[in-house]
């Protein structure tokens, strides 16, 4: 009878390659990284890489996959669901820097195909979950926008280290921008416009 | 008694290099970047490139800077500030896929130089000038807050080229956006809670 172990062991290596792999794609960037070098970063040999991902397209789709919390992006109330979003977007990207986003992000400013990627991810996925909440004729440019100033914080926070961004606590950022972004998929609710009037109901 | 042309023919070549070297930096990026390419490029001597610009480092510094509107995004009425920053945004990067806020951007997530650059233009001017604007003690935040969104939603329209984004018109994006901005910028303020209820002043 075959013990778990193998399985368990070849699991530890997929992992050990898959965070080895966003290491290397975030320093020298996709088009620069080879299997061989991810394989020397993972300590594995580079047959093990081809075994687990075949090709280095497969590797970095799968090293840069994240997956957007549905569930909590369609709760009934739009502003835990702003807050879920944004809270979700800034504790990931604070607990890894090189996580799957921002080496996906990082990566879809020079790649083509980390480009093709990310419009994938964020399309298909978080835009059309959260478009699905909204009850409004243009619910899908309003779940773009939402996806697209949460990413403009976190770049700007995390990727880019901007001062002022960099210092701010979660806290003093939801504050100030989960009203803006409830008013944003829910426009017209008694949420969207009373806590826009100064008392946003974070904490 | 000199005639003007030889002036004019040196602006004109300058402009030349600065043309040509922000394509290649958009194309190969700031370290790959060469300043014979760059040369080549633009159709000039390398030693044109040189006595004009110096080092490869201050081409770059020159071709990448652009001048925030200061005058533009301190007029009296948030809502028209927070207006007039979205448009000068969004038809700068509309018109020119390769000008210097684009290139930095994407240079920006690969190189050191280009993040130091664009740390000190969104910090030190566009930051500054909106954050001297808002009477509040997290006017910094909420300052540095308006330029992540709206650097969010520029990039993804023209950088990234997200479908719902890239499809959307100006005055679209406009009409959701420019409220949730003036809240931002101008907390309490008639104008935020107006049109945040569902009657944004555009048009």
């Amino acid at each position: 009878m075959p013990s778990p172990a193998p399985e368990r062991k070849g699991q530890r290596t997929r992992q050990r390659i898959l965070s080895a792999a966003r290491r290397v794609f975030a320093e020298v960037g996709y088009e620069k990284a080879t299997i061989r070098g991810i394989a020397a970063a993972a300590d594995v040999d580079k047959s093990s890489v081809i075994q687990y991902f075949g090709t280095k397209s497969n590797l970095f789709r799968e090293a840069v996959h994240w997956t957007i919390p549905v569930a909590e992006l369609t709760v009934t109330d739009p502003a835990e669901t702003a807050e879920n979003y944004l809270r979700g977007l800034l504790s990931g990207w604070a607990a890894e820097p090189n996580g799957p986003m921002a080496v996906l992000l990082r990566n879809s400013m020079t790649s083509e195909d980390a480009l093709e990627l990310l419009r994938e991810q964020v399309t298909d996925h978080a835009v059309s979950s959260v478009a699905a909440t909204i009850d409004e004729p243009d619910a899908r440019l309003r779940a773009a926008l939402l996806s697209a100033m949460l990413m403009g914080i976190a770049s700007q926070r995390y990727l880019l280290r901007l001062p002022d961004l960099a210092a701010a606590s979660d806290d003093e950022i939801v504050a100030l921008t989960v009203p803006l972004l409830t008013a944003l998929i829910s426009p017209g609710s008694a949420a969207g416009s009373t806590t826009i009037l100064g008392e946003p109901e974070t904490s």
